[in-house]
């Protein structure tokens, strides 16, 4: 039952974004000297850097990628815009091959110039014309649904239910859903969703950080486990009782947080991970 | 068709606290001025007045009272603090009746010390335990569903699912649901939600404001019609096409708009009312 509090560190994974002040390089040292399991390396991170060898290196050290952090965004109003989405779709998934990681996550955009049922529509073409790619390289694409407060500009994909639908319409092994309690712990269909998901195979991820109260930034200002108000051990146990047994993701965007001693928020987020995860 | 512009400012209603920095007198002269049909109340504008005396200036003035706003947050993980929330909405009720507006809107509550679940039944007994006092009075209670970002301490009822719900389980003509489009643009369920609120007679008021990109502060950064990507115009034909023939409430909460000139900001919700709405 995933209800029981977690003993080890073998199931954590770091997103590099939640200690962005560290480079890639820096961030494997200190999440493997601190004894955490995996790594999810956003695409930020790569920057100047080959791919292939940023997976040797954090492979060698012991760690496992998780997850390539981030595709999607395929709503524009704009034709060439949608291109080009797709286009740098593509190199997502050639950088995330290249990792060897087997799962791309996806942001599936929205633009506040047109409605949210054409975002959707455009996010099902996006998905779509890239499938292909992704079923060759063996990347599996984690659709994440966002808070409804991202609707404008992020996702017009704002529920599990949405994308457990747009997942059942796509039918490939190579399409999934990712639960991030920050963007879904609200939802009253939560569980219902996840069972669902569990029952269609389709869990590709489970990432966590806390809601505070008051969140001072829409963006920036999450919390710690533990820090806010999330249920994060129960929905853990929603996602466990489903089937998912990959990593607990910690995913923490904080301007604060980033602004402290990385050291110690890493020695932070090792505690609150097993307290209330 | 409720797709079709507005015309004219009969059914034009603007909160008190839209232009807050006009005490209610004020308010009520210059929406009357500028033709403005309807008024709501906030509790803060009565402050220091008999609520008999300030219905009865309005009413004179020419302005319908649309409703008082607001009562509600139940939700509380300390019992005293259920009880003195639900004598505090009793008083509002009382308040409600002497302003003779037929409309008390109900801001549910939650409480970032418990789960959902339980802010929920806290919810559902509390207007369990004012409905007596509110028909007795023909005060109606709306309620209404907030955006999920106020999920933690302001509403646990963040769907207009949860609130037809919620409203059929307490079975009293006395209970209804307010759509406000700040809070539910997102949902993909809206329109349906909004066919069975007009099929279970329980659509109690309409309101309006716009969702800007960026959004800058959780609570303080409305937008005024036509600045964000709310299809305004869109869901009120949905309300209207179900049934609602009620006003169109401007509920605007936004440091920028407090710290300009608010004769000027009148004139800009009359025009963005007929341009947008």
């Amino acid at each position: 039952m995933g209800i029981e509090p977690l003993q080890d560190y073998s199931r954590l994974c770091i997103h590099t974004m939640t200690t962005r002040p560290w480079a890639v390089e820096e961030a494997v040292a200190k999440y493997v000297a601190a004894g955490v399991g995996g790594i999810t390396i956003w695409r930020e991170a790569l920057e100047g850097r080959s791919p292939e060898a940023v997976g040797r290196m954090a492979r060698d050290a012991g760690l496992t990628i998780v997850s390539l952090c981030r595709g999607g965004f395929f709503a524009h109003s704009r034709e060439e815009a949608r291109r080009q989405a797709i286009d740098e779709n593509r190199r997502a998934i050639d950088e995330a091959a290249a990792l060897e990681t087997p799962l791309l996550v996806i942001v599936c955009g929205a633009d506040p110039d047109q409605s949210l049922e054409t975002s959707r529509k455009q996010i099902r073409d996006g998905l779509g014309a890239i499938l292909p790619q992704a079923e060759e390289a063996g990347v599996r694409l984690g659709i994440e649904p966002l808070h409804p407060m991202y609707a404008d500009d992020r996702s017009a994909i704002t529920t599990l239910k949405q994308a457990n639908d747009m997942c059942a319409e796509l039918q490939s092994d190579l399409v999934g859903v990712i639960v991030d309690v920050y963007h879904l712990w609200w939802d009253p269909d939560l569980e219902g969703e996840i069972r669902r998901a569990g029952r269609e195979g389709s869990l590709a991820a489970f990432h966590i950080c806390d809601w505070k109260t008051p969140t001072t930034d829409l963006l920036l200002d999450r919390g710690l486990m533990g820090e806010g108000c999330i249920p994060i051990r129960t929905i853990r146990g929603w996602v466990e009782d489903n089937g998912f047994t990959g990593f607990h993701e910690v995913e923490i965007f904080s301007k604060t947080y980033w602004e402290s001693d990385q050291d110690e928020f890493l020695r932070q987020i090792m505690a609150a991970y097993l307290n209330h995860s």
